[in-house]
């Protein structure tokens, strides 16, 4: 069976504090870079088995959906490709 | 001064052992998704003000480049942005 490899972006929702992005802001600030808003998520690339890029698509989403908080979170499958 | 976004990948190295990825493989398999690996990283989306993309696109640099531990860590300017 081909393997994949996913990459998943789970964020926090917009409005949710971010105390881990404000940390960042503050280092980038005081380091010399203004920046205006940093916000920190998570990126998960995952390995597995699919029997075709569609199937692949609806495993890497179900996945995704798994690990998301869905009252804080929000998730994208932002790459899939398969692997030689 | 146009106001840009980035979307810098924080990722461990290949071979370094990554616990958090570890853990989340081990629930994704008690879940029912036989996966191979998982490898967690960080996602940290900027907001910063620049004069045109390829000063935005140095900046992002820049600052990925701070925040990034280059023994265990690799980054990567995953994608960038003007704000309108």
């Amino acid at each position: 069976m081909p393997r994949y490899q996913a990459t998943l972006l789970i964020e926090l929702k917009d409005g949710i504090l971010d105390p881990q992005g404000r940390a960042v802001e503050g280092v980038l600030k005081g380091l010399g870079h203004p920046v205006e808003e940093v916000r920190v998520g998570k990126v998960l690339e995952v390995v597995f088995q699919a029997e075709n890029h569609l199937q692949a698509e609806e495993k890497a989403k179900a996945m995704g959906k798994l690990l998301t908080n869905p009252v804080m979170e929000v998730f994208a499958l932002e790459a899939l490709k398969e692997l030689p």
